[in-house]
């Protein structure tokens, strides 16, 4: 089984820039996390974009459904950022693909010493072998179906809805 | 649902004993990595022993078992050292327990920066949320059932055999 | 010999909001750096401020020299942002304290694991134990007079002018 | 003004062997940490030997002793396990160079999250730019002239005697 990896940016991929003291993105950590999680899974990791999820629109969104539409395999990671990542859920949702697409992200970069980041990796990576087609969220520890969960801004933790 | 974390030590847990230049045991980080990782799922965590597993002899190994079969979560978390790991697991499995129960380890000490043990724990804690009774292995991302799997000590990776 | 550390915010203590996003300030790291390099020596740590020091105004700035001033200590390190701090070491010179005053920053939050702030401070505290009364900066390993140093921020190092 | 560092290994330089479960030496780290410090002092980093001081004998020191006396610079910083360091530190005194020699190690491994490294050799780096010629050793924070320090080996510090 090979397990298509598309990365989208979010805070997971965020460096510092130590010349204007802003956050930023320049390429993506995960085939470096996957070297430190020893990771053996066949994955193919692509780069659909770099972004803030926030600054995702409609069209960016409809990029992220069609590689998961295109792509040969039907096991797929999409890491993205936490603010909008149950919105792009729902749209690849509704593409209505016979796969099991997880979406991860973190709460704070990997550059960073506590992030939560390759935790994430291992679990997204994990439930995506073992769930049934279908789009999920993969966040603290736990497995959401899209239409059943959402980002708690406040506490900075996804939950169970309905 | 509740998943106990059993912690037997293991290189996940060594720490660096500044005063003599050795590895030794001192107390779990798994609260630390599960606060790392942000998770929310209801875990009970408890330290059956902390030794290097080449240590683990057969009553040793009895009383990880006891704990697998006495405690009532049917979904279970073992931390163990990666040398024997496949030897536990098939004791456990001839304990013939209803349950799922996952082992894990590390081939790097936490406390090192390199460590692929944060990796490890989130892909255990979501292997066994999903995965049907059984014993398995979880290690390099991915799974395998107890009786078809092996450690390369030469390569210090987990293979399928058969 | 005590040596005063003055804390004042910078790049050095900032800290990642996982709910917002953004760097920010809570307390600072000082201590725990001390303790992570074994440092024993006499110190006194006291928190002027916990600045971005593009934020600090000529108040602020005389806020710093008085606590250089009134302290008993003639040895002084300050931990400042890199930005103005030459045009703090300009202020503290010219207050003409019959003492050893160090500035010292990081380029990348000590919090980040990239950071160069536990090796500045190193310096620092080595250096304000053996230059003569005066007011210096000490940045990427090196020492400069108050007055032949200036931040190159397009490099984001410190060089020396004249 | 360049800077020879003559690294001998020592804790400093340890990693962890992944397939072993033993610390074991392979390259410095020292070029590593210079680029995390932002360092731009002019050195030059030479590699004498990699081994714990314990098994440094009386050849392995002369070593030492003859690339402190052969190198150009007057300035050097050696890298040394901290176990035998200032029986080296007394070696290196005895041949009377008018140089400026700091001996500085840790006590933790760089490769480790907790390591006092990059703070010691921020430390040593300074010390040897200001320090009259002597041979000192730099650890803790401080710096002790050759004859005038032990390693208190129960509580893992360098103390000053007499």
């Amino acid at each position: 089984m090979t397990i298509r990896i598309i990365v989208t940016g979010g805070t997971f991929d965020k460096e510092y820039d130590e010349l204007t003291g802003r956050l930023y993105f320049k390429d993506t950590h995960v085939p470096e996390m996957l070297a430190r999680g020893r990771c053996l899974l066949d994955v193919q990791v692509e780069t659909a974009m770099m972004i803030d999820s926030l600054e995702l629109d409609a069209a960016g969104r409809e990029a992220i459904v069609a590689r998961c539409r295109d792509c040969t395999e039907t096991a797929i990671v999409v890491t993205h950022g936490t603010d909008t990542m149950v919105e792009t859920a729902r749209a690849i949702a509704e593409a209505a693909l016979a796969k099991t697409i997880v979406l991860t992200g973190a709460m704070v970069p990997y550059a960073f010493g506590s992030s939560d980041g390759l935790f994430n990796l291992g679990s997204a990576l994990s439930f995506v072998q073992v769930l049934p087609p279908g789009v999920y969220v993969a966040m603290n520890g736990q497995h959401f179906p899209w239409d059943r969960v959402r980002k708690n801004t406040a506490a900075g933790v996804f939950e169970s809805i309905r």
